[in-house]
């Protein structure tokens, strides 16, 4: 049996029902702890699931932030500072990572209110999550607001990867699951994966394949 | 063992090493097939893994478009017409979907080429994917081209959706790994879903916990 919703139906659920409704029918997201410092260097760490890959020369990955809900703690740290890490969720920190969405005042950290672990290198001046196993250091190129409704797009470039060296192909590709990365669904669902497969490059004459 | 990539090292990496590289450190990714017609009739079917969640009120959604690439018919069409569909990968189409990114010419259709079937509903001009179990209808907002690398983001708001009425909760949530949807990872891989646990709202004074 399937169901059908028109726009007029979806403008006509509440709000909370809405939000639930639009954040998990756009398919499984990319979900990652930023991690910020503020000019007087306090630390904030919050969860993100709107991260999208923009390109690979300049490498370039972008995100959504609402400037009215928590996230404006990281929106102000990165323009102030303009440095953030992105650090991959697992299994072991998923909790820890969905409770950095609470409303925490601007004194308290979050690694702090959650016990994961500030780490700094590279010469980042912002804090990594040192039990996260894919870690990224990025650096702000531009800001984007939408009109619709007021929230801001981040682009930026990443500047540094550190990943488990058993999880790295011979071709560049990284291999996420193996290293324990998840992925996550609406508001609030986490989900570990199963590799289905890779495929070959599609070319028009010949049928993609697994490799 | 850990291993560490530097701006300097990633700018080094040959052309193709370092698009599977930088595409698959983002994370897991939401994946669907767009369907769009253009102005003469002619459909057209690709596969893109940059979608990303806007707002709820309105439905928005965004995603990515190299205009230099084949996803160059889908970006002329929508720009012509105004609507397209989104329409979720499961494991029963994911080599069809992939294969969609071959460099057809204008005037072959994907959905010929790789054997799905259009089916046209609720008033859309352009095609959703039949064999696909989430579907959603869209209409073009806004294009932003992002200077650093001349991609171009397209902003759309939500009109219609169809789902297997089994996979809604009461809340809103749509079980999109019960539908079947799966997701995908750098350039050419796909992986199915087990989830976890959903989490509890957040809150400062409490520990979130699983639904």
């Amino acid at each position: 049996m399937k169901k059908e919703f028109t726009i007029n139906d979806i403008l006509s659920f509440n709000d909370r029902y809405r939000a639930t409704f639009i954040n998990s029918i756009g398919g499984f997201k990319s979900v990652a702890l930023i991690g910020t410092k503020s000019k007087d260097m306090g630390s904030n760490l919050a969860v993100f699931n709107s991260l999208f890959h923009i390109g690979a020369n300049p490498p370039l990955i972008g995100f959504v932030i609402r400037p009215n809900s928590v996230e404006r703690h990281t929106l102000r740290n990165i323009l102030e500072t303009g440095e953030f890490t992105l650090n991959h969720l697992n299994e072991n920190i998923y909790k820890q990572a969905h409770q950095t969405a609470a409303r925490y005042p601007k004194q308290i950290s979050e690694f702090d209110a959650t016990h994961l672990t500030e780490e700094y290198k590279a010469g980042f001046p912002a804090p990594f999550v040192k039990e996260s196993h894919i870690k990224l250091g990025a650096s702000f190129v531009q800001k984007i607001e939408i009109q619709e409704n007021g929230t801001i797009l981040i682009i930026s470039k990443i500047k540094y990867v550190e990943l488990p060296s058993n999880c790295l192909g011979t071709d560049g590709f990284v291999d996420i699951e193996q290293a324990g990365s998840i992925t996550c669904s609406g508001l609030d669902s986490y989900h570990s994966t199963n590799k289905i497969a890779r495929l070959s490059y599609p070319k028009v004459n010949s049928i993609a394949a697994e490799i």
